[in-house]
């Protein structure tokens, strides 16, 4: 099939060079034109512009955008649908709230136009050599694109989960699941680091790995980190997170569903990023007003 | 009555001369002579040593430990016991863990000794001037003491909670509880620092404080932090703890309790007191494995 | 002064009260006009419909709204901006989310109405006695209400946040911290009950909060739950929640503050209300995959 | 190597069969007698006594004990203690507290007795066909056994974590990054579950399972636990723990190492357990009291 990918950054070009890996045909539009020019190398055909893209595919087009999530879609939808034909496809690849997902549907839904959201896991790795994908949209447009979610994806690595907007709506609670399992590794070698005992944290989460319970892709990367380095010395404990998680927790909240799990795990990432604990100095100060503890001062 | 204290520190010093003023007499010990010298000042009979305490007092003696939690109270029963006579009464006012205190009394009991368990609260300025007690205590040897208790407590701040060892349960639960309010005070505060408001804490710990809901002596106490550090600008959020919230915890899970408030309260302190966050370390490498997330270098 | 109540529901008629007993005339009207009539008999002037309500008014008006927050708050505003006269003053006294009210008083401001919220707290009681007010204004619109906002309080128990939705967002905040203080007295007492001690509730209530680091006015309350029913043997522990304390967790999400007790106070209500916990029918499957652990059935 | 299995349930008959079938020869007792004879049928030499096991063991001896944590393996070591001969190996494969195995392992030492902990994951069907052992023994008693290890384990799945003990140890920390693994899994799914899209949790649960970062075995069993039952309807939201979670809390809270998602796990099951929230009785009570929200009677 004939695929436009728009946006050519880590991911976006990784699955460009999948689907041609695959045998289909690829045009690749990026703002930066030396990105254009780089994929050109590798055998995607170029376009320098967005109206080059759409003139350069055929109808029914697929534009499988691979951008951040936020502004720049809108911004990309907007002017994708005044020079895009009735019936043409846009896929949303990237991590866009599920909210977002729905609102645009009905505005594309209008113009003739349709949305599909999928929502894609595996990291930078998994675009280029089989990811995971979990993709809503209208029976009969899945139906066109299954191939090519075959194709990219992982034997049985592809859903279809239901209309427009389950896709994102399915992989933004998957990123939920993911910062709890993170923080129960953190935490649980955090717990090994400072006991008494001497251990190879490399090796423990090689056995974690085989055979046990707990055995997953995520330990495994937990034995490639500690094979770098054994201690995490040069790393500082500054965890950043980039928004599914927060949306998982405010749509928790919405739907009256209890996640403490998913919740804390935020709220560690967040103290992480803070230089100031506001909370901690009040209560330092409030100690030292009623029993006279000492406080820190800075 | 005539009451042996035993520590001069700030809360036996307090408590010494607040018992003066209720018309009791008071022999005061302590390891630091010159502690001894300055209460002597203060109207407080000194003693130089354990021996001078016991032999300075007539039996039915009272001895009032105002001292470190753990071996220091170990040690110090260790030496009474064996100089005290039967039927006389040891209080315990520190915060000892109450499984200590359970553990000390089957000891002293068979001595023909009286233990008694006094969680104080209210701080420095309480046992100066009416503190509130939690009281483990047989039945007569509380009546014994009853008016010791009335008169050095605030009105109404004086609780026969149980027999030995409900005392220090009581007070340990106390503290508990005081662990998830200052939490809960932080919070609500760290949000109002975080907003882009510009509002004066003070004013509003103030008027929290009058007619509002949690109105309360804490409340107070932040009106006067604010008073002194308006953003709290020169404290460290650093929160030590002294060993009663954990107790708590410790205890619940012992009895199944579901703790999530006091648990977590307690897991921000000791986030606050560590340099390093090691589960913030794995979780940062951990996504640099699998998504490419640039990690904070050292 | 003149004030117009709208809503003479618990809150409304109390503060109607209040009012009059502090020389100010009342107009009041609810949609129930039996309402009205019951009002009436004590004093307050009856509207029988908006209009009757803002003709019974002359300019400048005082309109204090204590109607539930959302969809009523935005109907009546609607209406009212038709039939009030330029400078006319709208108090929104309910528990509106305070970016429902920024968003109001943009709308408002156009016309050249004035909004004011008085986020309120004290209760039911508090309304009729001496209230708790977090008020958002403009400078001289407060100043022109503030012998109002003196008269209905509480001493020290009002507080001029800074300008409209300050007040909101204040009260808001209180609210989420009531909430983890609420959370950190259950969970104390839930140990308490748990253990093998037998234990007086009301006492130790009635004890801690008389010269204790925690005395408070909802310690107060608590011993007077105990004292109606000393093992609450007759109230099932389900605890509803009225959207305050949910606001307050979206908005530190948003502003990335870390708040694990509010959050997790919020988390215990939400599974307190559901009858089917599935998170633990998900676990249970998985612990019976894995270790042959028995599931129950229902 | 000749092993003798002491405790034939189902984790030691399997484990028995396992050694077997990997060409060593095994002596099982179990205190039922109609457990040993069960196992005879399957090619273990049966024992009717703890004598009977010993003698029919030659020196060195490997006693491998399957039995339940606590008094059990106390009373076991008590016995076999004055039975076995110096530098005889006794392993205990079951899930002992760390802090008991660094116990039990002084006084044996002191008869020249050798204990090894060898905490084991994977489950009924890991025993059979393949587990992951996590290893604590001396130096030349692990190099003695290894061969035993390297067989019954799957590849790469034993590990010498280090002295007696640390086996536990992180077995025990194991099971506690599990907890915290269950409860994601569990609160992604009562998110999907509380949605309003009609989604199908089996096919989610597999194809989160195939390249996606959350890839996992537990995720496997996931979909096996949808496949059966795509509702759960049948099962009751209630999850018991067996100790390892909670010592790894205790753990925790002893080394001051925050586990805001370790704890709330356990949290969550310990409410699923009861069927009081006495928590949530006293807020509806103070809700009440201050607010007049009703309560629900029971």
């Amino acid at each position: 099939m004939e695929i436009g990918i728009l946006g050519l950054g880590k991911m976006g070009k990784n699955l460009a060079l999948n689907l041609i890996d695959n045998g289909h045909q690829v045009v690749g539009y990026d703002r930066n034109s030396d990105t254009v020019k780089g994929a050109e190398k590798e055998g995607v055909k170029g376009a320098y512009s967005l109206e080059e893209l759409v003139n350069k595919l055929s109808p029914r087009r697929v534009i499988w955008m691979m951008i951040p999530a936020g502004a720049p879609v809108d911004d990309t939808l907007e002017r994708l649908s005044s020079i895009l034909d009735k019936d043409d496809i846009i896929i949303d690849g990237g991590n866009s709230n599920f909210n977002n997902t729905l609102r645009r549907n009905e505005f594309l839904k209008e113009l003739g136009l349709h949305l599909v959201d999928a929502g894609t896991s595996g990291g930078v790795e998994g675009a280029r050599n089989g990811a995971c994908m979990m993709i809503g949209a209208e029976d009969d447009v899945f139906d066109y694109l299954e191939e090519v979610f075959r194709d990219v994806n992982v034997e049985n690595g592809y859903l279809h989960t239901g209309p427009t907007g389950t896709g994102h709506f399915v992989k933004m609670v998957h990123n939920g699941v993911e910062y709890g399992i993170l923080q129960a590794i953190g935490e649980g070698f955090e717990i090994l680091h400072a006991s008494d005992f001497d251990l190879d944290y490399k090796e423990i989460a090689r056995v974690w790995n085989h055979g046990s319970v707990i055995r997953s892709w995520l330990m495994e990367l937990t034995k490639n980190a500690f094979s770098r380095d054994p201690y995490l010395d040069d790393i500082k404990g500054v965890v950043n997170s980039s928004g599914e998680g927060l949306w998982t927790v405010e749509e928790a909240l919405k739907l009256k569903v209890p996640v403490p799990v998913i919740a804390n795990s935020l709220f560690v990432r967040y103290r992480s990023q803070k230089e100031e604990n506001f909370t901690g100095k009040v209560i330092a100060a409030l100690r030292n007003e009623f029993g006279g503890h000492k406080v820190e001062k800075k």
